[in-house]
């Protein structure tokens, strides 16, 4: 479905600030060309300039871009303007804008600041998206669909109160009496007699009901999606060819994009680790882990990296410059873990606006002398020899799963540790403990197929879906290895507590465990276990567990449950179950890893020798050797490889710069 | 007026939450017999499940948890269920949900979110108690009243505004002139001049009149309790001989429970100290102090201590398990200061809804092979050997003055130290400083009665009411010995200054002082005095006061005040008046007690000798001996006793494990 | 203009609180006498007496103050009572108060909330100035008219809007093409095709537009003075050759008050630095900047110091008492820098209300013999001894600019490091550097007039005015000496990125430099720069800079731009740019300052010989000497001078004790 050959270099280009002064669109097409770019995102927030008035429109400025790009090589991905209404439709129609939780509509201003189930904002969306379909059908610049802008946001009006009944009415089978065993409403007299007694929840109404909040995080998440469903009828109809994608926001928790994923063709997502002070690897191994959940979303396609800086961003507390060379290496990571595109944002900064500081290829001077723009030409002819790359897959046997579900779960239930939960950062750690060996990892939700996989982990797995006990244990029985943590399966999807002892149901067989009781750590407080004869840290809560059939790897060695076991290995059927009672440190997951990859005979996709901070990443046949390390390296080939950017065959003892990449072949 | 002859043990039991699964019932009669649990409080918040719509009643399930109860020799304590509304009464009636401060109305959610003044509520409320009276009136089971559960809150609706006024009214003899000179509403211009020009203070109006601030803590302190008169009303007509309770909540500031307290027959409260966290002796020194206030509150008379975990709670940040002994030791220190029961939030842990990981005697695992259970039986059993407790009082020859409406004074005051006022924590460090000398504190209000004590210590007693001066003045020239703090006396019940200098009136002349300024210390200064040849630490604020009369036992040390009294004694007529002139440390206060156990004559309800952790109560004819160290010890006993858990006689040095403790007689 | 011919010694009387006890006004005459008071500023807060119903009128109590206040010899300055409204007037016109951002009106309540637009108001307000106009305007105790009291704050109700969208049609020539251009309204489709379509920034609206939020700054403090105009109008009319003063608040960048003071005849403001607490040097040199920032701000007329305390002050989180001594110190020091008065909030303290803990000359005790009140009546003995420093002015060769509206700009701008700004305290400390050395600084805006000064230091002048680039190129080409530091002149006042690059336009001429990029470091970061062979440190921000003709002075010595510029001087016609490209700290800003004092010969004003935490400062014929070192200190005199506070000739090295001064002539 994707309509490149090549890399695709490029990013958000907002000619429609400059209209009345279209001499600097001839100097942007001037200065793309000059930095190798080959790829323009246009018209996100042009609604108010495409249609200035109610059905009055104007196009004949998009013409010209569209134009210009074409006649210069250079592809356009033409993006829906849903993602900010223009004054006049907040004048006019009032309900297109959000209602926050009190009760009050919001005023004109800022972007997605529109009510998700408005009729007429819908219609409104849908009309101008076909305006653009209808115009650009037959254009040949136009490459992609990028749908509306970074979707996010709930609404509380009316409108969405009644949508959310109606969602409820069929997630619970149009029975209250499901309704209010799932959400247990015994607790404090909340049983729900009438469908409109439901509203959304709120810190003013109801705000204690797990399950509650659960069904609003997937009706918010369901309204997004079918906003996004209603944005693209008409451009599936007018242009069935060009591909479509949103752009998605790390592990954003406001939409399941492992669901929103199954409604677009390409993924795409956007990028800004926060270099220079003092947290690359870090950053680095994030950036990873989320290129690594966007390539297995869709079951290992390539994504876009639609965004990110070729220098600073404008938005955190302080924006550091990062290192020179930081941004190419950010930008090979990506490629090399799955993405066919580096994009940014932004082309060239804005004279105002809230992101005129934001980094951008071109500078508030305006000419190409700039240190960012040379690092950005050098990465365009880079790129131009990377095409090989385009489409390149890369075979896991280790899944990590990751899921949105539990993810909503973790952030609502009430109880133990109230602090630090942390489930990305406890799936990142996990995940970049087979990074560190050259493993390669998918990160998975629960609904994925368990059997593809040599070993799966599920760190803090908390709340399961209706099949996954069964799936775990058909996993482990058929020869599967699954690592479980703390807290495993503790609630079913409405967070109601599985009866009759922890892990949930059979699991207790298939980890030879019962966990009696949970203990949860004040920051300060560390309780200690031992493990192959080295003590670890006990952090955030740990499971007090009783062995009944597991073999014990590892004991706490400290608090009242001194002793008891901390880490175990079940065998199975045909398969084995870990399990981790407690959170533990980045150390002790390595260590505990390398076990793993001993025992079940994971292997690295190469041999390539170099140390823990030079990441190296097969996709397809090329390998990228990456050095986050912050200082220069030498890298050790285990053969001759194809240097492919500079041309050149190469052996031995390689020496690496800091920042520095190389892809081999 | 108890019904009880022996120690209630039991707590919370909410089997509506398990309707669909009545073999749990049966279950939970087997589980507490084999815990030894003889006491359930039932139908706390059963509303929805009583009335599951207007005026349409379901009281089957209720008949069948009395009956079961009974058969099983388990007495009921039942609630009234106004902690919590059923949806259609929300629906039906908006008016019964809270209005916050900026005027828009709740949503039905949560508990306790209903309007303390509106009519229909008050109605719907009398009305299904009424029910519950007439149906269980003559049940065998039924052992007592528990109305609502932790009253709580505010409402800011136009009908409260309305009560509001009618209160001002009433408190201010109908004459504006009278209010406006109690708030000194020349100050900014506020004169009052028509009744309806008031409102309730918010930060969006009146926010800085802490004259107006008290009143509406008068006022919504009263609404609670006329709130709670109007449940009873047809509890007292139709079941005149069982007694009734409401929960407090420690030193919970909303509700002036002094005054509360006269409204009930039996006092109860939460107790929930937070264990394992390094900081025990704090814990167990304000359970202690909150268990003797409560005892205290009704002269004498043993309370209830109606919630306790035997576990966890979820609502902490963090919810670190106790040590194993610590609920068991909890327990006791309970009983031995006063209490005739323990009871638990929560006989059984809920499957779902906001406290489902609130820990419980039976856990999600459903049976009693669990430590918690255990425990839970152990106490069972020791409980009843301790049925002579039942009943038993303490002799205190000392009193700490702990005072509602001065809570509420130091709250609202503007000015010197606005940061850490503490004052719950300095009158526990008083209060604490007798215990550890095995001396019995009873903890009274500026109403009670003076007379009875040999020494009455006032940790910041800022503000008076209209006897106040005089009481202590009489106090004192009748021979007693009373001790005062820093901003002794300032305001009077309007937070208006006692003119004349501090402090207030004929104080000056009975501590012997004059107060000219007083300083304050940001939380990183720290001031010196001397007392007795050691330094100590001044903090928070310090009195620079003048002799006039008084001996000079202290002085400041460092300073421009260096030199001046910070610790005078006075005689006056018959007695003695103590001024400590700043906030000083539990250091300080321990030997500044010490010479007034010894200047005084006051002696300890024992000769135990041990170390100060280990605490000494005696209640009735037994003596409760406590080891709070976190380590093993031992104690030395001064003659025999009888050891009533082991039956045993007992003398000499006698080993006391972690967490252990002795009832001897 | 000034109806003085003294040092005016007074502050807040408020009589009106003690209405029922008039012999309090008697014993405030006879204590003000005693106090060497000859000024008391009345019915600040006393509408609601004034006029206790609508249209009904009570000046006989303000007469009677009156005219006790001239028999004592005591001046009035009588204040407009707008401040606070009555009760009735905001019952009966809820026009009056203010609406928040969330379109909610609050309720009477504190002070200045009242809408500043309202009709109603402005009329009600005219009315009671009017009466005490012309009650009072043949009286002879009327010295000065003291307008509302510390305006503030900002209304947002439909009647604000409106006028917001009248304001926005003349600043921008009624064209929405000028208002978006100017507003860059391309970005984020945020173009206004209907006046109608604006409203207040907020964070439920537009919250992202700095541009917008510039002119709502600009609205509201246009709002503040035509509210000032409407109630000086009935004043100037009745009244001609009475004085009109209101007070300022430090920096409080609610109001413009460099555009404020145009339209009252002298200026005064509020002094309250925060002594006693580890930070002595920085609260001494902020006030002498303020003090400085109004003695400029009307071209080096004297101001009067209206409110500070005796003491201590109520609204800190915590008020420490400073040191006996700090307050004499404190109010010559104001009068050193061009205050002709010493004015306290307040002299009695109130006896309830929100400021009754706030310091007094007269505490509740009532009488006159506390340490606060000897400390009041020596100063003000002292000020009797220097009314030859009335109107006295200062001559400044040394600016440094501080301007309302680049304050703004600072505030709302995003990117680079948007913590810490620190625009006031990044001038003062230039300001102080020069105090240091003894050399007054005027504080200018960029309106003022260049040419006078022989320096001009631009601290963080990021924003400029439609002429500031003309006034700065102009300046030094006729020979000025001008420093600029980090981010000079990145934007208009529109808040729009001037473009081809730092700093703007023809100044990359001047200066020599282009800024390529700009750094941002966290709090822990740190950057160096050596200069003259001494490495300081780099905070906040810091321009990667190329010298383009520029003489490097100094250069990074660390991170990826080490050895780049980071000091620059720059000969540009007959004159001098310097350019210091980070943020630097004080002892960077002192050794800079030291060179420039000596490049350009700037001279002191005297050559006196102390330390440098001994202020001394030149006022006419008087040299003001005062010791805020903490600590007893000696002065070298250069040559005889007249001690006039003792009245005799002193020469040599003169002990001066700590918290003490000397004026010598």
């Amino acid at each position: 479905m994707f309509s490149f050959d090549h890399l695709v270099h490029g990013g958000d280009y907002n000619p429609d600030q400059w209209i009345k002064t279209p001499e600097v669109w001839d100097e942007d097409m001037r200065l793309m060309k000059l930095a190798h770019i080959n790829s323009a995102t246009i018209s996100i927030f042009s609604w108010a300039l495409l249609e200035p008035e109610e059905g009055v429109y104007n196009f004949e400025w998009l013409d010209t871009i569209m134009d210009k790009l074409h006649e210069n090589g250079i592809g356009a991905i033409l993006a829906t303007p849903s993602g900010a209404r223009p004054a006049w439709l907040a004048q006019k129609y009032p309900e297109v804008l959000r209602v926050e939780e009190n009760g009050i509509r919001n005023e004109f201003g800022v972007r997605h600041n529109h009510c998700l189930t408005s009729p007429i904002y819908r219609e409104k969306v849908q009309n101008i998206n076909r305006m653009l379909a209808e115009r650009y059908k037959n254009h040949p610049a136009l490459k992609m669909w990028h749908i509306s802008n970074e979707y996010s946001g709930a609404c509380h009006c009316e409108l969405c109160r009644q949508a959310f009944v109606e969602w409820l009415k069929t997630y619970y089978h149009n029975s209250l009496d499901e309704l209010n065993d799932a959400w247990w409403s015994g607790f404090w007299s909340h049983q729900i007699t009438d469908w409109n007694q439901l509203s959304s929840p709120k810190e003013r109404g109801e705000s204690h009901v797990s399950a509650m909040k659960l069904s609003w995080r997937r009706f918010v998440s369901d309204s997004h999606i079918s906003f996004l469903e209603n944005e693209i009828a008409p451009l599936r109809e007018i242009t069935p060819d060009i591909p479509i994608t949103t752009n998605f926001m790390r592990t954003y928790d406001g939409i399941n994009y492992q669901e929103m994923a199954k409604h677009i063709d390409v993924v795409s997502w956007d990028n800004y680790p926060y270099w220079a002070v003092g947290k690359d690897m870090d950053e680095a191994a994030e950036a990873a882990f989320n290129h690594d959940l966007y390539r297995s979303i869709k079951g290992g396609q390539p994504f876009f990296m639609m965004e990110s800086t070729p220098s600073i961003v404008n938005w955190r507390p302080v924006n550091k410059i990062p290192h020179p060379g930081t941004h190419t290496l950010t930008s090979i990571q990506a490629v090399a873990h799955g993405s066919d595109s580096v994009q940014y944002f932004q082309w060239r900064k804005a004279r105002g606006g809230h992101e005129k500081f934001h980094g951008a290829v071109v500078d508030h001077c305006g000419h190409e002398n700039t240190r960012v723009f040379r690092e950005v030409t050098k990465l365009g002819k880079d790129l131009e020899k990377l095409s090989g790359v385009v489409d390149g897959r890369t075979d896991s046997k280790v899944a990590v799963i990751f899921d949105w579900e539990n993810m909503w779960a973790i952030k609502y239930y009430n109880g133990y540790n109230n602090q630090h939960r942390d489930y990305v950062k406890e799936s990142v750690k996990w995940y970049d403990s087979f990074r560190k060996r050259g493993i390669p990892v998918d990160v998975i939700s629960m609904d994925d197929d368990f059997s593809k996989y040599d070993l799966i982990v599920a760190p803090f797995l908390y709340s399961f879906k209706d099949d996954t006990e069964d799936k775990i244990e058909s996993y482990v029985k058929n020869g599967g290895n699954f690592a479980g943590t703390y807290l495993l399966g503790v609630t079913d999807k409405n967070d109601r507590c599985h009866l009759g002892g922890f892990p949930a149901g059979k699991l207790k067989d298939v980890f030879g465990i019962w966990a009696e009781e949970t203990d949860s750590l004040p920051e300060n407080m560390h309780n200690k276990a031992e493990y192959n004869g080295k003590e670890y840290s006990v952090d955030f809560v740990c499971d007090i567990i009783h062995a009944q059939g597991a073999e014990i790897l590892g004991k706490y060695s400290s608090d009242f449950y001194a002793g008891m076991p901390a880490v175990t290995k079940n065998s199975y059927k045909n398969g084995t179950a870990y399990y981790i009672a407690f959170r533990n440190d980045a150390d002790f997951a390595l260590d505990f890893c390398d076990e793993l990859i001993k025992d079940i005979g994971i292997t690295s996709d190469s041999n390539i020798v170099t140390e823990e901070n030079v990441f190296i990443r097969k996709r397809g046949d090329y390998i990228f050797v990456m050095n986050f390390s912050g200082k220069d390296t030498t890298v050790q080939l285990d053969k001759e490889y194809f240097d492919v950017l500079n041309g050149k065959k190469t052996d031995g003892s390689v020496a690496l710069p800091v920042y520095g990449y190389m892809v081999l072949k």
